[in-house]
């Protein structure tokens, strides 16, 4: 029987063994008050192994036989719908049958109530299968639980403090919707002229005289964006300060825009949907131009705090991906290695050849690396937003209870937001390279459409750029650690120390080996902080002495001050991967001494790129900034000038 | 005007100073005796210059042009024909006015008597503008050329020893057929079952009682295989010892075989195309299946030569695909760089923003450092060819000069030798590598259809698989620097001893750079042979000690002993492309000082790689091994038991 969830063992050590699911089951049912909720968590979590083993299944039958035909057939617009193969139709009427649109909306408004966590396998499987019928699938309950969260964030969700029950929630008619199934929603941002860039962002939201909103504008790029229900990010107020790149993010808003009404059939439509890219690969997800003009909007949350409101959700979605990405990553090994054990060369399979085991050995690796690190985002994210909604619906009196629980929010958080971006960033781009190497180890035949191999390259190359390129993710990673840094120097060089100091004492190899990875993680970053600092106090050396004080502590220019840091950036995250992920394995082999195999394979190759990233970072660089530097001296004459 | 020889700084570089001309036109016009040649080297070199400039000026805009259209229609069969997209067929019509197609066949056969060189810079300037239109157009010339050596070699071409003029040569009608443009041809090796293992390949060759001969078999994946010349190799010899997995190559024979003959218009067909295969791109070049059934065929070379003639021709053919690869290489730096200069986010241009730069600033360096090795490469494959070709019309009477020519050859040929699989795997590594960076420095938008980077990365990913895996190249390359070794320890320890002399010495910093990457990988390369020595030592522990020598010095046996190597062949092969090219690039520096530039930014980053690659051979690779070992055990005993 093919079932993509019992067919992988590293999967199930988490399922069965590694994720604390007890603890995620008693915030989800809320402690089991809840009237109709399971009333221990040993009833919960077997209803998740029973979830999780269906769509297993799902995904192995339904969904990974279909993913060729979707492939080669794509989607169509006709006359402003968008048309889907008759193949990935009766897929969505199958994932309606299993009700799990609704996999982690609360029971009381008509889901499954599941942890994120299980979400987050979801997704995994189906990635696997095709991650283009994922991402597709994402936007069902993805759009119903941000629905469900704005309205939390802005108070327009009652609790039943007694058990901790919504009891009435501002969007209830779109989730019962969206979870029947019956309509979908999206994310729209970018812009013609706005992608990573958000302050550039034109499209409008206007208040009528009736305190109403309409919405104008063009959005590109928009994931799943032929669906019903928009979350729509665009300027209420103008940008005030021209030269100032960032001041754009200030006069943003969020908006809830249904795109159509049908009524008996008949489809009244309030935004346009203008175009499908033609893509390179995912052709089970539509990427649309949607135009708005006019369109009636709901605001979601405070006028003005669209941005703010905006990066809330963008953590869990870039988590997401990290667990798309590994799903793709799980399909190329597996293809890879089925075929390399059934060709036959020079007198036995290719993988006994010794570069094919070599690439292999990396992949796997890498996947169980990959699973570590999302597992680890996906646990952190998921646990601050439960105790921050704990927060809500217990009227906590106890004040050092109250303290206690603030301080644990704050600590997932920072691993989460810690994490999120080097998920993102290296299980994306592992999953173009492992995609890649699927091709390469299939040789000839794996440049050909026949065996499913070019495909996964073609899906894979997304992943890397949708939810925030990778330079993106390298940049907020980046900055973060430096931010952190200067922050709190103390604590840094403290740890910085102890790190060295362990390294020296312990005597368990594998954790000498894990903390030299840690220490050549945290010299470079001390490295680019020193830099950094250094090119600060060069720029002021022309001022007078007394001087040096204020311009020292004034406003830093992220343009200038950074470049050392920025231009290290992609091999500094690199390097912090390397860090956390050696880290997090580490700590599961204290609890389960069976993952030391898979620590010192992943050190293996982690400890050798980490001293030549380190090396990179501490050596090269300057020559590109000196390059770079005629535009950063435009800067400060342009900044002298309005002295 | 747009040019793609006069827009090629680097391109210039070679061709105005670094390309040795005069030695390359004094052999090619064979000593300037030819009756209707030129009379000096700058003669013939204002017009390979002429040659080089036309031909830029076509690719810019007769090809370019038409590529994302030939990408997006294809080719089709249709009936046993393959029909080409109409731009195709008038870019190859108005090629056919050029007279290019014998671009280098001699003057005395009907073609242009260029040195190969130039077909070279024909290669990367064609393959900028389309690579897949570039592969079909080379397998005109390129097989004229093939059955001219092929007949020079056999014997069956005959000169004029006083001008050094072709006189007669066996196949002048199919040549001529060729170089008009009205035919073409291919090399037909690969079969369902046998790519990279040619023991296996099935196809046979038998010679009729009237002592002509004839072919059958299927050949796949056979590039521009829809034409009328088919260089077959086909088995003419049983297998003898089934155990051995390399027997297969002794029985194996050349033939030349017309798969068509036309009259007045009336197409016979002798051979029959059955498909195309639909590949992931390089869509103007026609991938096909062919099948011969007793099919006519002239044996070319002598009977059981097969596999050693094929191998003469595919150091030239794999240069070819540098080429290419550079090519492409110098498209996805060109469109990124176009792209990154226009897009502006956060207030400047992104190629200003420091993560581009870097990405942009590697991608120009990999493209020099590409560039020197692909004519490092052609240079002396081509000098060794020329050389070799003026023994047989110069009847050398002094024995001393005939020697020093002999060491010459041999010379050039150890350099090309080297140098091939080592600029096949950088050049193609690195054009799938760089695509990809195009891609991902446009965003979303280069993941459309619309702005031709996708494009580029699928053309891309089938260069590191034809004309040899990139893991083949890493495997030859592997083997040829331990043979050397093996062979001449001596001469390899006072080289080792050298350079780290050299490199105390030297008062030259830049020099100091380069030879420390020769140290490295020349250490390396001595890691690998003490362990595949000790290996072996290992493995005869069990015998008694005055079995040893004879186990010792008799027939190793490359799938045990090599394990090691072959483990590291691929990290190996990049540590000694990068001891390659800086070493080139610093025989450049010594006559071009303005080349340091380039040397200073290709060492910056590969001072780092190289030491990283060193310690990962050095101190990685049993374990893999060991997880290998039962295979191997099950051989010995295999062995045993036949004992």
């Amino acid at each position: 029987m093919s079932n993509f969830f019992t067919d992988n063992s590293d999967l199930r050590f988490y399922f069965e063994k590694a994720i604390p699911w007890a603890e995620l089951a008693n915030w989800t049912e809320r402690g089991f008050r809840l009237p109709d909720g399971f009333t221990t968590a040993e009833e919960a979590i077997e209803f998740y192994t029973d979830v999780a083993n269906t769509f297993g299944t799902f995904c192995a039958k339904e969904v990974a036989p279909i993913a060729a035909k979707v492939d080669r057939q794509g989607l169509k617009l006709v006359n402003g719908e968008v048309v889907v193969p008759p193949e990935m139709a009766t897929c969505f009427k199958k994932l309606q049958q299993l009700q799990v649109y609704g996999l982690c909306v609360p029971r009381e408004l008509g889901g499954l109530n599941c942890p994120l966590m299980l979400n987050n396998i979801f997704i995994e499987m189906m990635a696997r299968a095709d991650v283009s019928l994922m991402s597709h699938f994402g936007f069902h309950g993805g759009i119903a639980m941000v629905l469900l969260l704005y309205s939390i964030h802005e108070g327009t969700t009652g609790f039943n403090p007694a058990t901790g029950e919504i009891t009435t929630t501002r969007f209830a008619k779109e989730i019962a919707e969206i979870i029947s199934g019956d309509a979908w929603g999206s994310m729209d941002i970018t812009e013609p002229d706005a992608g990573s860039d958000m302050a550039a962002l034109r499209a409008k939201g206007e208040q009528l005289p009736n305190g109403s909103w309409v919405v104008s504008g063009q959005k590109v790029f928009i994931t799943s964006g032929h669906g019903k229900y928009h979350v729509v990010i665009a300027r209420t107020e103008p940008t005030k300060n021209a030269d100032d790149p960032l001041a754009g993010l200030k006069g943003l808003s969020l908006f809830l825009v249904p795109a159509y009404q049908d009524n008996h059939g008949v489809r009244t439509r309030y935004a346009t949907v203008d175009r499908l890219e033609e893509k390179l690969g995912h052709h089970g997800s539509a990427t649309a131009s949607v135009i708005f003009d006019q369109t009636p909007a709901q605001l979601l949350g405070k006028r003005g705090d669209g941005f703010k409101n905006m990066l809330m959700m963008m953590n869990n979605a870039r988590i997401g991906v990290g667990f798309e990405s590994l799903g793709l990553c799980e399909a190329a090994f597996r293809l890879a290695s089925d075929y390399a054990e059934g060709r036959r060369s020079m007198g036995k399979p290719i993988a006994q050849h010794e570069l094919i085991a070599d690439m292999l050995d990396e992949m796997q690796t890498d996947i169980v690396a990959i699973r570590a690190l999302a597992m680890y985002a996906g646990y952190h994210e998921e646990m601050a937003n439960k105790l921050d909604l704990a927060r809500r619906f217990q009227n906590d009196s106890d004040t050092l209870a109250k303290k206690r629980r603030d301080n644990e929010i704050k600590s997932h958080q920072r691993k989460a937001r810690a994490a999120t971006p080097l998920l993102k960033y290296f299980a994306s781009e592992r999953a173009v390279s492992m995609a890649r190497q699927c091709v390469q180890i299939h040789g000839g035949v794996g440049y050909t459409k026949e065996y499913g191999a070019e495909k996964l390259l073609r899906d894979a190359m997304v992943m890397p750029i949708y939810e925030g390129t990778s330079q993106i993710q390298a940049l907020m990673a980046t900055k973060d650690a430096l931010a952190y840094i200067v922050q709190h120097p103390q604590a840094f060089v403290r740890n910085l120390t102890q790190t060295k100091w362990r390294t020296l004492s312990t005597r368990d190899p594998l954790e000498r080996r894990v903390l030299k990875i840690q220490t050549l993680s945290l010299s470079a970053q001390q490295h680019v902080v020193s830099k950094t600092a250094l090119n600060r106090v060069r720029q002021i050396t022309h001022l007078p002495l007394t001087q040096w004080p204020t311009a020292l502590s004034g406003g830093w220019d992220p343009r200038r001050d950074f470049a050392f840091a920025l231009l290290h950036a992609e091999r500094l995250t690199q390097l912090m991967t390397d860090a956390l992920v050696s880290k997090v394995l580490w700590e599961q082999v204290q609890q389960f001494p069976e993952r030391r195999e898979w620590l010192d394979r992943f050190l293996e190759r982690a400890e050798h790129r980490s001293r030549w990233l380190h090396d990179v970072i501490l050596h090269t660089g300057d020559r590109i900034l000196d390059r770079l530097k005629p535009s950063s001296a435009a800067l400060s004459e342009q900044a002298g000038s309005t002295r």
